[in-house]
């Protein structure tokens, strides 16, 4: 695990609140534990909001116990539910949820979510001064400004488990599978599952497939005797159907690889061990962030370290894969 | 496990072989061995085909030892690797290979494989005399004649394990996802992924699907406070597409199930414990039978008994649902 | 799964209660619900019994909904929990029970657990005349009468899954492994999992355990080169500390195997795909059977049906392992 | 992931051999794929070592060749098999070794494994000046320099999913459970463990264990209502039979825990992704620090960063527990 800052308490809160937002990923439970045992820790109130920021405009939040987020630290999904809110995107039902906190004597939010969740409260915090703290919790790994989001390490284990059981079919049948993972606009899924799945190729949505050369390396491969089968990991991208489309390409070069789309199940299960432990830790650093006097900012992963990212810079700057971590998926993988 | 039969060997072979044909299914590898550690143990020689009839055809066929089938008994797909082979519906074919097997004194044959695999043994045992002895292996279970095959428990914990995944999502975003299973012409599947899961609704190739009726349930549950999210498993049925479509239909009643194909992974992974115990059981049988004089039959299971089964059945009949258990999945998932 | 009687309702009951008893199984919870729901379909209220007997004796019984057994299906251990309850050997004690439930104005038991549960249900319905219904629940499938029991499949995954782990560092060291299993009078499931594992060797509390035969067989192993590593499987048996006694013994010999005492884990996890049909039928028959008038049984399984036997029967015959299973097994893993 | 470093090749080897020595840990065998993949991406040869340093004495060493470590990226244990040498710890021992190398024309060794075998590495580089990089490979996370190790988090992840399913039992039976997980002289894994188990409390060998303070805060949650069952995760120690003397003790303040001890089933398994990434990755940095001219280092993880540590550092430090991750799990935990 990562280092994790020491702070010092230097403001009072007495009711904060909790939600999850946007898609769900394995480790919202263990968060919010985090969240609600370190809060009652330092004697404040907790209230959970149901179904992300819909729960906020609705007024669909209630208080929550120790014993209340007593075994969920196994279990996938979020138990406060989550849901996209596309009226959250207006400033005036914005201002209108900032009322329904105050109305409970809430004082500070939490939110565990994606990129647009912790934009979304980014806005809010500016526009209503209510303190708010993010958790990033997504399994696509793909928020500027930390190495690792809750969520991301479950589905790397979830897709190569998947992948473990799909190579027994490929070697069996001597074929090539085009095996697509998660990932519309950024390839950091595929590229931890293609180097742990020791794929033969990745594709990722940051470089343009080129479906030419796969094919052409394929014959090679097979020329060579290194091999009739294996595996392409594929990350989906932004338009639907990239894989299947792959697949036509590649018939016409003669290839007929089979085409499985892992889907929804990247994002359930079982949170790993790691994402377990990252995400009670950051749970309970956002309280201790808030209670620092700190807001407005992320409890991100940098340098190994637990740090506070400002929320703002999460829309300013994007992400990019690691050039070094694409060269050893390419060396290694031949 | 199943009651086994106490065999007397009357018959004396000096020479067979195996091969696996056909999808494949978890479970092949312990099949295998149980076949070459029983033909070992009674001085029998033993050829492993290899890639199914195609090698066969191709002579691809070599001596496997004790030794070599150490340490396959947890592997998922087949090590002998496998394949569909169209020649094999051609008479004059399968003469050749008959040929191929004489021309080593192999002389008799075991085939692991699903019901096509096993027709085709059955015309190759009429037509050339070498005695065959099938052994069913399909995760789908829809063979006649026996009440379970190899890979078929496999496969339905695997596809379960993916279901309890999808299951914290739509529990999550409250929602309902169609959930495709394999099974062509058959529901065996379905239902008991369906029973474990506790899906909310099975649809099953054995009966038409009825959006509507199944809309109408949807509404009435959300209606009743009985819940608005869940699992709906749908067989994959002869036509491609069939669960998205569903999914479209749906929509015109105002539902917007997610959509997941869980696809390969369904074929591989290491085999259970059952599947294993009967593998390597009905593996060790089949050189029994042969031995005991049998030919032209597939070591089944029925009335909870390892029994030998004509060949010649199998294309006589169609195995069908239990309307038992189909009455109690509609019982339970209310 | 096996195939199903087709009962007719004869009588009414309005109210049954069920209770889990000795130790806990994985399915449990799905029998339940089988229970539950199978009993709301048929207009009977159902009350749910705390902790097996004692709950009984204690009066801690409540009434079950259909919403109360939703989602518990892939759940393991038992919801109701469960306790041994030496109180419950007394005939007072029973007769206080069945007041306890005819208070409550409950007609029926369901009684799901184990030898000595089951035995504890056949004399409180000979004394108290209430009607009871036992389900096999137990992972030792040591119960007479009856081919299957609910958490054996379950069981026997757990241990191949551990096992198929041991075999990585008994691998890579060339060390032997004595595994221990449950199993204290029967080796059932030391035989299947050694059979599914691939095993070296077996040990059951059938036969005595010959240290020197084992230590002489891994010597002419390693002499003739067929592999210094390998699992042996030892049933407990019954007395504390076996598997570390033969390890002992066997160093007398110049063997100096690794001991893995599996423990525990063999009794939770999510239930398999098998144990939660099965349960859910069992539970389900075991309604159905109440309502056809029968009693003083148990809803077993033999010859691939799904049955009913006499609770007395439980008493007087103590099963054995199938003597086909273990030549297989002998003949399987050398 | 972490950073890694780029690194500027300005030295030649014809030669190298890779070794694995002491404990197995998961993620053994891509590590070793890293490095072969990465040399002979650079011209070298690679040459593999059979059990540790044991082979370097027995001359037991063979070329490596890529397809020689295809699809051995998801297996556990490690192909090269793994030994503890006491004979090493000898000087001549370790001279004669570097002869066998020689020899052969290998111009570097490449070790992976724990404290012990690095030290032995350091030993070997200083001694007979042969280029020497070590990769941290252990389940135990105890070595001094770096933040992880290879193996540490499929062990939290096999510990955590042991516990899980004893958690079942620990519920429906309202029972507390002892349960051991390695550590001999550090209480890493089981803080992790713990932590990601939501357990109730955490030994660790670095405190001493207060059982009358662990008895007495059983017997308070008890009165209090919050909850009599639960998971106490004990750090091994280094007198064997710990957690059995401490359920002894805890006998005579009233409480009588269930013992579980994890055991071996922790060193195995199929590797986490997390591990066959870092795994892969240190091992292609390995060779590459090789060639930018470094010698008598272990590849480490500092900061979030890949890194070069002086393998001379391990001996004279010991790695401390982070005391905010105790503290987090001391207020999570109640």
């Amino acid at each position: 695990m990562y280092d994790l800052p020491t702070l010092e308490p230097i403001r009072r809160y007495k009711s904060i609140a909790v939600l999850t937002s946007g898609g769900d990923a394995p480790g919202m439970n263990p968060a919010i534990r985090g969240v609600v045992r370190t809060a009652l820790h330092h004697g404040i109130k907790v209230y959970g909001v149901q179904r992300g920021y819909s729960g906020l405009i609705n007024g669909d939040i209630h208080v929550l116990s120790s014993k209340g987020v007593s075994n969920i630290v196994q279990k996938g999904g979020t138990f406060l539910k989550s849901a996209r809110c596309s009226e959250f995107h207006q400033a005036t039902i914005r201002a209108n949820a900032a009322s329904q906190l105050r109305k409970l004597g809430i004082e500070a939010l939490i939110v565990i979510g994606g990129d647009g969740s912790l934009t979304g409260a980014h806005l809010f915090e500016e526009e209503t001064g209510l303190p708010v703290i993010g958790i990033p919790g997504t399994i696509d790994n793909d928020i500027f400004g930390t190495d690792d989001t809750i969520g991301f390490d479950t589905a790397v284990n979830t897709a190569l488990n998947a992948i473990d059981k799909i190579r027994d079919t490929a070697d069996s049948h001597e074929r090539y599978f085009l095996v697509e993972v998660m990932g519309r606009s950024s390839g950091f899924l595929a590229v931890h599952v293609g180097i742990a799945a020791g794929a033969e190729m990745i594709a990722v949505p940051e470089f343009a497939v080129d479906v030419e050369a796969i094919s052409l390396q394929l014959a090679t491969s097979k020329r060579k005797g290194l091999g009739s089968s294996g595996i392409i990991v594929v990350a989906e991208g932004n338009a639907p159907g990239l894989t299947n489309r792959i697949a036509e390409q590649m018939a016409h070069h003669g290839h007929t690889p089979y085409v499985s789309i892992l889907g929804h199940i990247q994002r359930g299960g079982h949170p790993s061990g790691h994402d377990r432990v990252l995400a009670s830790c950051l749970g309970a650093k956002a309280v201790e962030y808030l209670l620092a006097g700190y807001s407005d900012m992320m409890v991100g992963v940098n340098q190994g370290q637990v740090v506070d990212v400002p929320l703002d810079n999460l829309t300013r700057y994007r992400k990019g894969l690691d050039p070094e971590l694409l060269k050893i998926a390419l060396q290694l993988h031949k």
